[in-house]
């Protein structure tokens, strides 16, 4: 051949940068708070329908896995109040996001996003070679609804409740977008479970919604890469076809079935992780920090150093100090609106105090 | 909203159809002949690799998985003799498959395939929207190398041992091929370690040469959804921009690490693979019945009715009365060098000798 790969490969994939996932050590000792994994284990159940998936020798291992993840997808249906085919379980939430774009969107057919949210987003735009729109929040982060109805996209990526800033929206002002919006509305309520609301129910009023949920987060699952989407069923039927036919594993499927059986399980995790989050809220604005009201797992806070000074220098300072003594928490220095602060996810009550003493450390340092 | 989901499709989606994966039978007692599993369980040190991740609860899978696969990245580079960045690893070949298409095609990159050969490829295109030029074989099945060289696509897409006959094509002949062809050669070699001889010694001469493995057939893992491709640094670079950056679970990680390891269990797997294929196509030819010579892990045979017809329609009558047995294998109706055959893998003794029954019952019938 004559040409490098690179001349080869088509020109916006040569131009991209890959998504940066949060850092993943794994080397012991760190308390991590940096990607929102909760601090618990799943419901015991997962680890006896994984093992019971791995029977006698794994001998099942060597079967393809079931094409459509037809057990796991009539339960999330059933979960919802829905049909199976109003669902499309995904390897991760990240490829249902992917499937819509490449289904809805392309060179003459922009994606949008608000800034800030999942950065995510912009990637798959990219690899896609789609143009994307933006429609920046204000700093109170409150929902710019207008702005989204009028934006002139094919499809619109809504985080709620909202990455980084955790706050969350209502399902009444995101019906209004949908009913005005011109394209294909698409929340991505991976933290929607922590918020005590969610948009399931607009499903039937608006044939142009798609949620897009995870077993990541809520479900403590980060580890077994499932995902869904939740739409109309001609939605479905064309993410369907873009989707690799064997897309998720046996022991995944097994796994994230087990985990949507134990309600009460994730109940107890989801009242816990509420209590702790009133409980460090109130901390960090006891140190006269700024703290978006968070309906997530996890806190957008603006650190005041001890001269009373926030900004990029105060949250960059925060964030080293943190790591080097090997707690791990997410800076978003790159947008005026997302420098000064920093991502903090909820963990276990030990490392809420390792977090809590070493912050202390820095501010009296 | 005013268009419908469809009109906001991207047209080349919304006239797609989707790849339709071979029958996948939920229910007990089939003997399944239809999808090239091996016979087999996969090595023990699979499921206790898997169960070691799950430890404590499985209070690890709360945490995502290694972003780049990096044990198992390494493990696969030193099992070939390379460095870990020529190594991408995918949720299974088609992942990987699909990033090729992404990455070198699209409306103005046509990919290219032979015919017959594996029909995704297809459906990989068109969810790129990029055309799909063809190379047609001739009965004899042998490599057509010239108008593979010559042809204008910046991907082709060559299976060796090629799908569904089972032929081997030398990596001498394909090496030829590299040198003149001027876009990128993706060799899936899916089914090469049941062949004896693969491409990975001419990776470090050609740069446009991608390698294209799966641990679902040679390593009776298609249950966990693994593949990987083997490339120039460069290459892997630009395939690593489009993958998603949690695409292996935890578990199928952990797996695919340990099958890796276990030489010799997977030596003897395929040596036994070996004495069944030459004892089934001699069993196939005892019959009158012609076989491609197989590499591979199936034989694509030509089944003639007791009458001495061959054709469409004695392949279907006989595909037909296997399934009423509950006996599973493919056929390829859609093609006039395919239509009179049947793909048939290598199962079990016991498989065989009732797969040997139901032919016999049907050449009698």
């Amino acid at each position: 051949m004559t040409s490098s790969s690179k001349q080869l490969a088509n020109t916006h994939v040569a131009a991209m940068s890959a998504y940066t996932p949060g850092l993943q050590p794994t080397e012991p000792g760190w308390v991590k708070l940096n990607t929102n994994e909760l601090p618990v284990p799943p419901s015991p159940r997962v680890v006896e329908a994984i093992q019971s998936e791995l029977a006698e020798g794994g001998k099942r291992l060597r079967l393809y896995p079931n094409p459509n993840s037809a057990p796991l997808r009539a339960a999330v249906a059933a979960h919802h109040g829905l049909a199976a085919d109003n669902v499309l379980i995904g390897n991760g939430a990240d490829d249902v996001l992917n499937l819509l774009l490449r289904t809805f969107c392309g060179p003459d057919k922009p994606a949008a996003m608000t800034v800030p949210s999942y950065s995510l987003y912009a990637v798959l735009a990219n690899a896609q070679n789609a143009p994307m729109l933006e429609v920046t929040f204000d700093r109170s982060m409150a929902l710019p609804g207008d702005a989204i109805a009028q934006c002139p996209a094919k499809l619109f990526l809504l985080t709620s409740p909202n990455a980084p800033t955790g706050v969350g929206f209502s399902p009444k002002d995101i019906g209004d977008i949908a009913k005005s919006f011109e394209g294909i509305l698409a929340v991505d309520e991976t933290y929607a479970p922590f918020s005590g609301q969610d948009c399931v129910g607009l499903l039937k009023e608006h044939p142009n919604l798609v949620i897009v949920r995870s077993f990541s987060k809520a479900f403590a699952l980060a580890g077994l890469r499932v995902g869904y989407a939740l739409a109309s069923q001609e939605i479905i039927g064309l993410l369907d076809r873009v989707r690799d036919s064997y897309n998720v594993d046996r022991l995944a499927q097994a796994g994230a079935l087990a985990a949507l059986g134990d309600t009460d399980y994730y109940a107890n995790v989801i009242a816990d992780t509420v209590v702790m989050r009133d409980k460090m809220a109130s901390w960090y604005e006891s140190l006269g920090w700024f703290v978006y009201p968070s309906v997530a797992n996890y806190h957008f806070v603006e650190p005041v150093s001890r001269r009373g000074e926030r900004g990029l220098a105060v949250a960059t300072s925060l964030y080293e100090f943190l790591r080097e003594q090997k707690v791990l928490v997410r800076a978003f220095p790159k947008h005026a609106l997302t420098e000064s602060f920093l991502r903090i996810s909820l963990g276990s009550e030990t490392e809420m105090e390792t977090l809590q003493k070493v912050i202390r450390d820095w501010v009296a340092a």
